[in-house]
């Protein structure tokens, strides 16, 4: 019942410029600190940790219209790409840290052009699949899902240093969990490309068990492709999970959001995981940053087979006076 | 599926002596200043504010035995009554701002003097339904459902300046959704009447969407009749909506009080919203009184068809590169 | 509809050598004077409260191996299991206000004594079931179900102050809800012995009505045994009851908690509950410390009949004018 143990490729991406606020950056250290090796370790999992890539500051670096830090984002998500590549390469199910969303980018086409086609779950309160003419922010990270359609191919100008990038994902094989902030273009997007969302709508109407069989019979009756689950920690109720650049009201659950990953986790599909958004400057207190913390670890333990009944090693056995 | 964009007309009511609490006058205020307008108008829908009633001081009202500002309350109602007529008769989805939940009184009768009968869905902690005999604390807020009953006329006694009511509803007409602090006196007329509720029991068993499916189901069997919503804001938890004068524990969430609003807002016949019992002085902190009046803002919004999934204007086009 | 008004037989077992931290003794206290016994008798309960069971110091208490004060927590339970097995020959509904959870090995052993074979509802974060040899801590408060159990004598080495008790309880006849935080060598045994849990994941799952619903199915398809609920108040979520021991995010929200107790009153054989690891100084703020002893009081209502709907006694009759 429970998946076999794995083993984790963990790679840091901490980048900030596809949004606006410092402190996500920060992200991979503080996750790392607060004991995701150990907790994978006490699964069983074997951990390969690849340390954090170090992205060049671009010297020049200006605004294409709205659009924020282009070179900057391109650059590092080609190199995350191919970090990405070697970690599924090197046979480890990824571990992406970010980092902000933009890095999803890079891992996804990375993850892609490892294995193949892929699944994506998508966990936001943002759909993030604003084009580069349709965003208001000019924010790269509110983006990523359209610069990796097919589909919106032809609604994607042409960006410096993202020339490496070809679009690998289909809408049909994206699913989005937890939506609750989509701009109307966004919305329009979404509904165009007829892609399969369970807004918070949604997840109140089927509760979280039904959102997550339906996800998987949706994505598997498409074949059973790995999975890449790209979850932003703002997917989660800001009371939960504070210290994130933006949050929304009305969010997921702690115990949703873990629920999802147990379920992703019992696939035996789940190939690649990000977890971004995270930003230690963002809560107000001490305690808003360890629960933000906390909760990213325990939803990427849940992608690795820890299950709230709890776990014991195969080779358990109990001792007798 | 959405609904079409309909037409807004905001009344605010400061009123506050149906209760003891000093603040909830201020409700109208804080729920215009917080945006609501601006948010009608993003969803298509367009928006004529009436502006606030003003009422008259009464030189004498002294209490009628535990009754405590019979005549204000009366007069009150009559003006607010006459005001929500107008609105109905002008054609909008009539928006009331409250004030305390002694309002729905004059809310509901001019409702139903403009439309005839009316479905009512009461989002209460609260039944409200005590009569000026089993009031334990004399506050009408605690009564206006048993003034407006057919069935409870017997039971309510003639009172100053409430000559001009009349009872509209029927009780089969009524249902109540998120009761938990319900008296005595008030759980013995509900079931003695048959009243449909939801209490928190219900809802904890049913879930929330199973709850409004429910409640359509039943409303609509005796006849599709407009609907009229009358939301006290203590109906969702504490913890997300403090400011208010009487806070119960163990309350709808956020995403359930949202829910409701929704799927109300779906059935076409929403005709009148009161939402009432915002108290910006209740509140320990800034913050609690932000997070109660966006709430309340969220609710209505969610009666005029915006959703989580993300809305957008019929004529949206994409821009291509 | 609603179980006729009991009567209920409180002991107060101020003990917490079952665990470190000092504070739990003094719950009782603080349960009786949040208003237990009026909230009780406003449902038309009989109470007899018999008083604070005193524990005496035990003057040589080493520990064995990791395992702490044995010989005083054996002393107090053997005193326990007197008091309950009084209280329930006097025909009284028995009420713990524990104390540390330590103490159902008492509570549980004199109920049993009294009225013969129990099901056994265990409502707690933890499973409770390490035995002296599993133990990481060595605190008993971790250990209670496998004294109890008959499957796991052999696993329970004798132990000085102990020799009074004998299992008395099937595997099959227990149901743990709320588990979150369960050792591997606690998984272990659950699993070896088929014991039926509800852990988190399976609450996100069924839902807590679906969850009640299958813990009464499963009791009573082994005959309608007279219940012991066993409450911890850490399977409430910290956010809602923080004043406790060992906390653990991702609990049992505040409606939850509440509705297994509706649940199991409605059984019509709730024969005894424990509410134990209420530790008021472990609170941050005296309103974490008001919030968890609150709550406590409200689980313990719904064990009498209390529902959110309301209550009325039998005899209310409404008046006219
Ligand atoms: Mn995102
Ligand atoms: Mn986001
Ligand atoms: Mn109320
Ligand atoms: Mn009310
Ligand atoms: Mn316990
Ligand atoms: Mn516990």
């Amino acid at each position: 019942q429970h998946p076999p143990a794995r083993s984790a490729g963990i790679v840091g991406a901490p980048f900030s410029k596809g949004q606006s606020r410092g402190g996500v950056e920060d992200g991979p250290e503080r996750i790392r600190a607060a004991g995701l090796q150990r907790g994978l370790q006490e699964l069983g999992c074997a951990v390969k940790d690849y340390g954090n890539l170090t992205f060049e500051d671009m010297s020049r670096d200006e605004p294409l219209g709205l659009l924020k830090s282009v070179r900057a984002v391109g650059a590092a998500n080609q190199k995350l790409s191919q970090a990405v590549r070697a970690v599924k390469e090197d046979g480890h199910t990824a571990v992406v840290l970010g980092g902000d969303h933009s890095l999803a980018i890079g891992s996804i086409h990375g993850h892609s052009a490892a294995v193949g086609e892929l699944s994506v779950v998508w966990v936001d309160a943002h759909a993030d699949i604003n084009t580069p003419l349709t965003t208001c922010t000019g924010n790269i990270h509110g983006q990523p899902v359209s610069y990796l359609l097919h589909e919106l191919r032809s609604k994607v100008p042409v960006l410096p240093n993202f020339s490496w990038l070809k679009p690998c994902v289909s809408a049909a094989d994206v699913v989005f969990i937890g939506l609750r902030d989509v701009d109307p273009a966004e919305h329009y997007i979404l509904k165009m490309l007829g892609v399969k969302t369970f807004s918070m709508s949604e997840v109140d109407q089927l509760g979280v068990a039904r959102v997550m069989e339906e996800t998987c019979d949706y994505l598997s009756a498409r074949g059973k492709k790995p999975i890449h689950l790209s979850y932003d920690i703002d997917a989660i109720d800001p009371s939960v999970a504070p210290a994130t650049g933006t949050p929304v009201v009305g969010g997921l659950t702690y115990r949703e959001g873990v629920y999802i990953t147990e379920h992703l986790c019992q696939t035996g599909l789940l190939s690649a995981v990000d977890l971004v958004e995270v930003n230690p400057l963002r809560g107000q207190t001490e305690e808003d940053v360890r629960s933000t913390v906390s909760t990213a670890i325990d939803l990427l333990l849940g992608c690795f087979g820890r299950v709230r009944e709890g776990n014991h090693l195969p080779d358990y056995r109990l001792p007798k006076p």
